[in-house]
């Protein structure tokens, strides 16, 4: 497998960015991501009870379409907690590109990220769609990857490369957050693009898998996102025999597992305000589940992290969050191994001896940065 | 009834405090609560699975003793995760009392708050301990309130005085914690004396329902403290009735939540680098635990604190953190009203319309300087 620091999209895809005015700085907010053959699509989304429109939309879409050509994503306003509105503002938006795109509205997924609970600036976006079909190009990419950027200092892209059945398979993925997050910038968006032919059925199960051991492994805040969105396109047009199961799942879920991994750490390293990566690994606990559980009480502890901004070797806090996390932990069976806290990625090892299980989970330290870069942002 | 803003101990009670040295700063950091009438006890502690020494030796205690003659309070120290050792500190501190006051040691309450990780400095304590008693007087209760202190900027003291049969009742309390929430710091610690006549299942249910409305309705930062305690000790000595049910057991009931609502609001008001006071009221849910899981999720939410801090409109993370909660909430149902940011004390209300329950939680706003001061206690 061959791994590329950028975003190269598979064949048979395009995309394209512009800045249409949404953003008050006039930076880049419209993005598209074009099929020109319909792709099959797997997507996975917040589990908040309160769903941003375009999320709500999509579901909808889901349900009565097999292939997919387009996705439109706008940053600067999230369409979420806008009502009835809302969801008429989302279903226009995929209206107007399906009208230049000459197809049907429901071939589209529809994106926002952004303020919670303002009216989407329809007509900005309407106007700059005919341009942003204009612009699509292979090495569209890179604007694309601008334009959804909310609060991140730097796009996270990564490509990898790998044979199946003898045919080379591009797997590339854009991810969007500053900190997992920070509901109001509606803050983790996902795309992954392939040209690997693949069942539906091992699509959804290959994303599933991925998510939960990468994205649903990282927090900043312990704050869940409206808008969270995963979505993955595959256009079969890299003439691989069909993957469904077996090795050539592994292999392709291995793959897919690399670029969300990579990606998920990157959103951790673009965390607001953050000075230090932090990596958490619990071991010896009864399931996976309890290791994760484990692992994101800590992860989630201002105090801990605070600590960890200080370079303060303060592992009480590690203990308190342990035991506010409800696991029946026996004090003398816990052990804990933390690396040198001057560094920039700290590793924390705690072992429970409770069973054979671990997990990993990725987060960042709490600054006042954070804090202001907070109480700032509207 | 009447309220004082300080604690005035009810007859029969005494306390005293010094400065053992556990404090680098030399500050006091031993406090005695005595009554030379034995009294009975309710206590609740942390729900945290890792539980100090202390608490577990309290625990055995309880199960013995029908009645106290004393609390014994450290500060400096949580001698929390200290394990075997820890626990012999602890009843090496009740028995070094009980010698001197010529009781039993399972008749003393031992607490300690503070570190987390560090062995207790017992030698300090036992060495203290003669001291601590000569100064036993009415009066000691201010010198006793300031050795329990941590991180507090100020001492947390109440007392109201009403009658039950025609007898004047006292009742005062003492609260320790600034932020409720700041696990290594051991955070919250209540002391009530009640000089009131009152059975001991009467003693216990008043207890835990006041605490479930009172203490158990604020939080700083969301994290569970590992020594969190709340002691009452009633000795008898008003001469009213006994308190058993009906109207005494609530007039009883109504000044203990008085006093434990006061003393939770001064902790939060107390909180570490807090600017704002906030009071969240939930209205219209199912039940009083979905309206009070509604408003934690509020304030708890970091990125909510840190709007509030910034006097920043944002309360579209108000709708993300009721979305996280995993509380149905239809969209067009949700109502808030927040008043102005810009004033000292905020209040939020959120109408829910799912039923008739509400509840009321206390919290205050994320700021840079909670992050430096967390960043740097050790």
């Amino acid at each position: 497998m061959k791994i590329f620091k950028k975003a190269i999209l598979p064949k048979g895809f395009k995309a394209s960015g512009v800045a249409c005015g949404i953003k008050r700085s006039g930076k880049p907010d419209l993005a598209l991501f074009y099929s020109a053959i319909p792709a099959k699509a797997a997507c996975l989304f917040t589990s908040s009870t309160i769903k941003a429109a375009p999320i709500l939309l999509n579901k909808r879409y889901l349900k009565g379409s097999r292939s997919f050509e387009a996705i439109i994503v706008n940053s600067g306003n999230a369409n979420c907690f806008t009502g009835s509105q809302g969801l008429r503002d989302a279903e226009a938006m995929s209206l107007s590109l399906a009208r230049v795109l000459k197809t049907k509205k429901e071939n589209i997924l529809v994106n926002s990220t952004g303020i919670i609970g303002r009216k989407l600036p329809l007509p900005k976006i309407k106007k700059a769609i005919p341009g942003l079909v204009a612009g699509l190009a292979r090495g569209g990419i890179a604007k694309a990857a601008r334009a959804i950027m909310t609060t991140d200092t730097f796009s996270k892209e990564i490509t990898v490369r790998f044979n199946i059945g003898g045919q080379a398979i591009t797997l590339c993925g854009l991810a969007k957050g500053a900190g997992m997050i920070a509901p109001d910038m509606a803050t983790l968006l996902v795309f992954l693009f392939t040209d690997a032919r693949i069942r539906q059925g091992a699509l959804n199960r290959a994303l599933k898998t991925v998510v939960d051991n990468s994205f649903n492994c990282i927090t900043v805040d312990g704050c869940m996102s409206t808008n969270d969105s995963v979505m993955l396109l595959s256009n079969a047009t890299a003439g691989n025999p069909a993957i469904s199961s077996g090795g050539n799942f592994d292999t392709f879920a291995s793959a897919l597992q690399a670029v969300c991994l990579e990606l998920a750490k990157m959103v951790v390293k673009d965390a607001e305000g953050a000075t230090k990566f932090i990596q958490i690994k619990v071991c010896g606990a009864k399931s996976f589940q309890e290791a994760k559980k484990a692992a994101l009480a800590i992860a989630n502890s201002s105090l801990f992290k605070a600590a960890v901004y200080g370079e303060n070797p303060n592992f009480g806090r590690i203990v308190a969050a342990l035991g506010a996390a409800g696991i029946d932990i026996k004090e003398k069976n816990l052990k804990m191994k933390v690396s040198h806290l001057a560094k920039k990625e700290i590793d924390v090892n705690v072992f429970l001896k409770r069973g054979e299980s671990s997990a990993t989970v990725y987060t960042s330290d709490l600054t006042p940065e954070y804090v202001k870069i907070n109480a700032e942002y509207n």
